[in-house]
Order: structure tokens, then sequence, then C-alpha cells
């Protein structure tokens, strides 16, 4: 499948600066594009890599200043542009509706004509599977729990006994939805035999509301009572984990390796990056983010930026990270006023 | 299955404030309940969520200071008592004794008759499955492991060969038992093909004992000799990572994410917190603690409870956060007295 | 298979001190070391085990200062001697080529008959998998994916459609390779359906190099365009995430639970220790290392070593603890110098 650059540009509503009849085969990093490639520029680290670009025309931002001679797709938020032209060149896969013969569905299970079950998938007793799903080989579907229509479940992705997910999810390969959370009390007599840590039943469910994606090896562990719930829309990247009956509002983005304590709410929209973790049993408010690596021990407010460990707001952070890079100045402006004092004179001590 | 409170009581040793002959149907959170859960109450967080209920009866603690006019159910150490009634509700399942037309059991395996192996496991040659044993979809026992009685391993759980799992042993999905510990050694010649990092040998194994549960997705990586050693009572959350011959004395609690270097040993009853990480070679001593996202690198005392990276007691740990909380204004008094040195007179400047 | 240990000191270029004519039948560690057994003995914190142990032989480095008595096998690089040696006794397993019954290997897929392929492995359309190499029960490899010779593939390994993986690469259980990266543009209109993340197609492959061995469910992500590459020799532990088109250099050591993000280069022999995160498009420099649970903001020159949240070179960050260690007693140094200066007396504060 091909287009011309014009096409392209009618459809995402940007403009072309220059040869518009330029047929373009597919889109192409910066450094590997070829003369019939469309390419991606906006971060300015990868300067020299568009300059020295063999791409045919490149998306970038309309007011992007940028030399004369190279072929432009202009147009505002580029990088939405260039990821809806790249889904041109790429669709999502389409399901051939078929059960491989090497797969296990009960046959108390409803699996909707037109999904797609390879081998050695394994749906359970009274489980549903919605129209044009795909389940790769190694997904296994427990009893009674109910996949939505359009999904694509990953090889190996477990969706346990009884859990909700919903219409247009992509549970990337190993993904575990409904484990159960890590629920134990100490228990000091242990009906005579000694202490151990009693389980506690997780007789809840996880639920996976529509338009989710879950990245690989990611684990969102089922409720104590009641459901674990990643809302609508949100993104979930790979080993993250979303213990018992945590809520995730929609839209929220969770960057890889984040673990989530249980029963901690977060809001619409919420960013948490890479390697964040959160306490138990607190609120993190609409479109609040979380910097890379901080630990949350306090509820969050709507809209506010936290970073560090523990977190504390943005600004904060960095006025007393800034501090402690100057702690060693500091600890000698005080041994030069300890000196002055000593000595018994007032002469200032050099100071920052 | 339902239940006078009056005799879920007389189970758990408590006592009931108000009607004994209501008729229980189920346990439910606060939100949720109706008018034939239990329920129950303690964080006091959730107190307002409590005074809304519509629940029943709600387990307390004896001495839970409530508004009169709700159905309780008071007994000491409310939640193990709850979880127990909870079990009542939902009782742990049963195997169905089969194996799975689908499943691939080696001729010389030995699979107990009472044990259950779903479709598309895999039991290699002179492995064991004890007694009413559950093997769910995927899973894979390698050649010589041996898993014991009444044990659940979930969907695409894996031991390796040689392995050994004991009694009531609960693996989530996804955990894998016997990898090949991260053992290498740089070999600066590589017989005459340049550097490369040699493979020591894996050639242990890992021993899960009785009573133990591993979360979704975690690892408890095989001995390069000898075993690692995950101890009696233990419980793992999900995306745990254990080195090769890590010791893990009985009844420890490891949250999620935490991640244990090779050789360092846990004393029992040890706790470590969620995204925990521990350095090798380390002694932690019985019922140490350590605090969520600590990273260690030290051995612990018994007893202790530590945090922070590097991680140190918790006092010192917290007076050390605080006094970096108040750096900028200590900053500022350093200023202060510059300026009151420069100005040569002894003003106090104003502190604290 | 046994050998004298004079033999196993020929084999390694050491020397024997001792009775070289002692039969050696396995190698073990110090502690459970019998008389016909070769141990290994160098961190001085096993000095008391080396010192108890039953052990026929050791081996040690050639200057190692030892009390006398012992059967010794000196030899430079100690530990990869013994590694060396360890192989001898456990030599690598050895496929057994067949194609299981109850595999899936699609019509169209290339599979070496000295290949071995388990129950339940799934090989897909145009896939290949090279001479020697085993794909353990629930291996699923895509379509048009490629494995090269003599690899290892352990239980539930998914490589998924197009991704490559070269010759003598071992995959522990669970590993995934060519999951979707975790690419998302935010799409304020949603064609009209309100907000939401547009997913930018993941259309690259993620490609792991010869002789590079990943730990259990590691996740290696496929690249937006082009490739995410592993590169020679490297050597990955558990439940490492590397996103979309990072490339790792030839001979990188990456511990478990470490987090690379997006595009990040890291140089060749770059060592990440434990739960390491790094930020998306950096550089590493060639022989970097960064220290445990660091947190990297920035681009890293060559040969440094770095630690800390957010990283700084070892010694700064060093030297910054140790002045956090001091805080206490800078701040009461300040307290005494605005007492001093109050009383308009000039007395010396004590200090350090």
């Amino acid at each position: 499948m091909t287009f011309l650059l014009s096409e392209l540009a009618a459809r995402v509503g940007g403009e072309v600066q220059g040869d518009g009849a330029l047929r373009i085969e597919r889109v192409a990093p910066l450094e590997s594009a070829g003369p019939s490639d469309l390419s991606f520029f906006a971060n300015p680290r990868y300067r020299a890599a568009f300059e020295a670009s063999g791409a045919g025309a490149v998306v970038v931002e309309p007011e992007a200043t940028l030399p004369p001679g190279r072929t432009l797709l202009r147009v505002k938020n580029a990088y939405l542009a260039f990821a809806r032209i790249s889904t041109l060149f790429h669709p999502p896969r389409e399901p051939v509706p078929e059960i491989a013969p090497q797969a296990a569905v009960h046959p108390a299970a409803h699996v909707h004509p037109s999904a797609q079950v390879m081998p050695f998938a394994c749906v359970g007793p009274a489980a549903e599977v919605g129209a044009r799903t795909i389940l790769f080989p190694g997904v296994v579907v427990g009893a009674e729990a109910r996949v939505g229509d359009d999904c694509v479940l990953y090889a190996n992705v477990n969706v346990r006994e009884r859990c909700v997910v919903g219409h247009r999810c992509i549970l990337q390969p190993g993904v575990v939805v409904g484990a159960d959370g890590f629920g134990f009390v100490f228990d000091p007599l242990g009906e005579g035999s000694g202490p151990r840590h009693y389980k506690v039943p997780q007789a809840g469910i996880a639920v996976v509301e529509d338009d989710v994606e879950i990245g690989a090896n990611s684990c969102v562990d089922r409720a104590t009572l009641g459901s674990t719930v990643v809302g609508r829309g949100s993104k979930i990247d790979n080993l993250v984990q979303l213990a018992h009956n945590v809520q995730v509002g929609p839209l929220a983005i969770i960057c890889a390796q984040v673990g989530v304590s249980g029963s901690t709410r977060l809001g619409q929209g919420v960013v948490l990056a890479g390697q964040v973790g959160l306490a138990g049993h607190l609120q993190i408010g609409d479109r609040a983010t979380l910097l890379a690596q901080s630990g949350v021990m306090n509820d969050i407010p709507a809209g506010e930026t936290w970073g560090g460990y523990p977190a504390r707001p943005q600004r904060r952070w960095l006025r007393e990270e800034a501090l402690l890079r100057r702690l060693d100045e500091l600890s000698k402006r005080v041994r030069a006023l300890e000196k002055a004092a000593a000595a018994g004179h007032t002469d200032t001590p050099e100071s920052e």
C-alpha cells in the first residue's frame, strides 16, 4: 500500500512544503529512511539525524524552523499525525475466524464465531470471548471470565476466573489479570500448629475497561472483595504491578515497573513514570504526575507533579536537591564562620 | 451457603452486638454491602464508608468506639476473624482428579491419582506431582522436579528440572522456579575469540518449602551449587526476584517488585516492603523490616526496621530526612550569620 | 564423569598444592563439599566456611594466603577456572532432535531437523528455528520470527512476529521478545469521541544478537520503527525492561529489575546493577557502570561509575551522602554560631 504525500497531508489536515506528488511507500526513522519514505522530526536531540536523513519527506510541526530544500509535511500535533499515517501503513491485525483444533475451548464457553483462538489457548467453562477477538497461543481465559470484542490477547496471557476485560483491549504477552491479591493476616497461634500468615480469600475480581492496553508480564491482581479496576483508555507498560482493590481512573499512563499498593485510587489522566512506587490506601488526584522512581506515601492533589523519595511537590523537590548539591559549600562556609569567630575578627568569609 | 451471625461469632470466638439471628449470605466491602452481608471495619480512613454502609453486620475489634444502632461482631484480631469467616464463604478450590487428554504427562512421571492436570500442562520425566495438587493450563513441571500435596500451580507456572515445591504451596500465574541464576565471569580472552562473559553453570536447584505462596510472574532462581530456599510459610508478592543461593527464612513477607541479590540470607519473619533491593551476600536478621524502596548494602540486625537509600535504621533515616527538609532554612541562617559578620556587628539573626 | 585433580589443573592452567591424584567427582559449595568434591574460595566473608569445609580440594587464586594442610588448585582468575571445571561436570543440555507430536509447527515454518520442539510449543508461519535449538513447552515463535542455532528457549518464552534471536542465545522462562513498545500520543479530540491516548504503531522489531542470555520474565520491546537491539554477548537478568528502540552494546551486564526507557543507547560493556532506571534518549558510554537503584537522567561518559538518584559520579555521590550523614552536626554548629553571635562574644563553638 502506498500513498501520495498530498493524500497523507489531506488525511491529517496538514500542508505539504515541496513535492506533494511524492509517492510514499513506508514510514521510517530518520537514520534509515530512503527517498520514498516518510519520517518524523521533533526532538532537537535528533537534529543531526534530521539533517543527514535520506527521507523523501518528513512530518514536522507547522512552526518548526528548518533549513530549506527538504520536502516537509507540516501539521499541528505532528507526532499524532505521524502516528495516524503510520497506522495506514501498519493496520492492526485482522482476526482469522477460527478455533484451532489444538485449542481447548470448554463446551460451556461462549466464543464469538468471528473470534480467533490459536493453538494451545484455553477458554474455560462459561467464559466469554467477544467478536473479532484474537487469543494467541497459551492464552488462558478462566471459568466465567469475559473478554470483550476486538481484543488482542498475546501469547501466555492469563485472565483468571470471573475477571472482565472490555472491548478493544490489548494485553501484551504474559499479562496476568486476576491473580490473588497479596492478603495475609498474621495468625500467632495457627490453630495450634504455631504462627503462620493466614491467607485472606481473594474473592473479588479484576476489571479491565474498554480501550486499555497492558504491557508484557504486568499484573493486575483481583480484589479481596469487590473489584480492582483499570479505567477506560488507560495505558500500562511492562512489568507493572497493580495490587488488589486498586482503582485506576480513565486515561491513566503507567510506565514500566511501577508498583501500586492495595486500595490506592488513581484519578483520571494520572501519569506515573517508570519505577514509581505508591503505598496503599492513597488518593492520587486527577491529572497528577509522579516523576520516575518516586516513592509516594501521601495523597496527591489533582494536577500536581511530585517527585523524589519520599515524594514531594516537584518544585520543592528540585529546590531541595539543588541545596543538597551545595551542601559541601555550605559546610565550608560554616567552617569559615567558626574560624572567623575563633579569631575574634569579623572578616566576611567568601560566600557563593 | 449461609450462616447465622451468631454461628459465625461462635466459630471465631467473638460476640454479637445486635441481632445474632441475622442470616449472613455474603461477605462484602463496606461500600457495596447489603442487609444480609457481613463487612469489616478497622482503618479509620474508611470511617465514612462504615457510617454510610448498608451492611447487615460489621466485624470490628472488641474495643472499637462506634455509634450505636449497627449490628456488630466484636472479636479480638478482627481482621483474622473476618478472613476466617470469608474462607467459609470462599473455600479453596477442590481438585477434580483427572489428567486432561490434552495434557502432556511423561510416562515416567509420577502424578498422584487425586491430582488435576489441566490441558496443555506438561509434566516431565521422573517428575512428581502430589495428592490433590492442581496444575492449570500451561504449567510446566520439569524433569525430576517435585511438587507436593495440595498445591495450586496457576497458568503458565514453570518449575524447572530437579526443583522442589513443598506441600500446600500456591504459585500464582507465570511464576518461575529454578531459572538459571545470573552467574557470569568475565573472560578476557574467550579462548581466542575475544572477551566474553563466561556462563557459570547453575547446577543447583530451588526449593520452595511448605505453605509458601508466590505471586504472579515472580522468579526464584536455582542455585549455582546447592539450593536457593524459600522457607516454610513465607509469602511472596508479584514480580519479585530472588537470586541464586538466596535463603529466605520461614514466615517471611516479601512485597511486590522486591529484588534480593545472590547468596543473601533473610532470617525468620523478615518483612520486605515493596520495591526494596538488597545487595548480595548479606545477612538480614530475624524479624527485621525493610521499608518500601529501601536499598540495602549492609547486614541488618534482628528485629530492626531500616529504610532509605542506602538503608539505615528508621529513626536515623527519619531524622536525616527531617533535616533535609530544613536545609533551605539552614542555608538562610548561614547567610544571615555571614552578613552579620560582614557588617561587623553581633545582632542575632532570626532562627527557627 | 570424574576427573583427577591434576587433570583439572592441567585443563585450566593451574597448579595443584597437595594430592594431584585425588579423584574429583563433583563441584560443591564449601559448606556441603565432601572429600571427593572440588570447591571454590575467594570472598573473605566465607573464610570460616573455607576453614570448616570438608572439601577434598579448593580452587583459589595463586597468591591466596591460606593455612597449610588443605589440597588446593591454585590458578589465576580462579573463579573463571572453577566455572570452566564446573562446566565439565555440568555440560549444557543436548537437544533430542524431534518435533513433539503435541507441538504446533506451522507447515510454512522452517525448523532445522536437529532442533527439538517440545509439547505445546508453537512455531508460526515462515518462522525459522536453527540447528540444535531447543524450544521448551509453551514457547511461541511468531510469524516470520527467526531463532538461530544452538539456542535454548525455556518454557513459555515468546518471540513475537518478525523478531530475531541470534545463535547460542539462552532465553529463560517467560521472556518476551518483541512486545509492542509503550508508544501513545495524546489525542485531545479522539475523532469526536473525546480525549484518548492514540496508539503509535509499533512496527519495528527486536533483535537479540549472538551469545545473549536473558533472564526469566524479562521484556525486550520491539521498536516503533527500526529495531531494538540487544548486542552480542550481553547478559540480562530477570524482570528487566528494555523499551522500544533501546540499543544495548555488546557485552553489557544488566542486573535484575533494571528498566531502560525508549531510545536510550548503552555502549559496549556497560554494567547496570539491580533496579537501576534510565530515562529515555540517553547515551551511556562504553564500560560505564551504574550502581544499584540509581536513577539516570543524563548521558554518562565512557568508563565512569555513577550512582544515586538522580545519578551522579560515584565520588560526588559518596561525598554528598557523607555530608548528609553529618547534617545533624552541621545544624548544631550553626546554632552554636548563632548563640555566640547573640551573646556578642567570639568564643569558638566546638566543631567536628
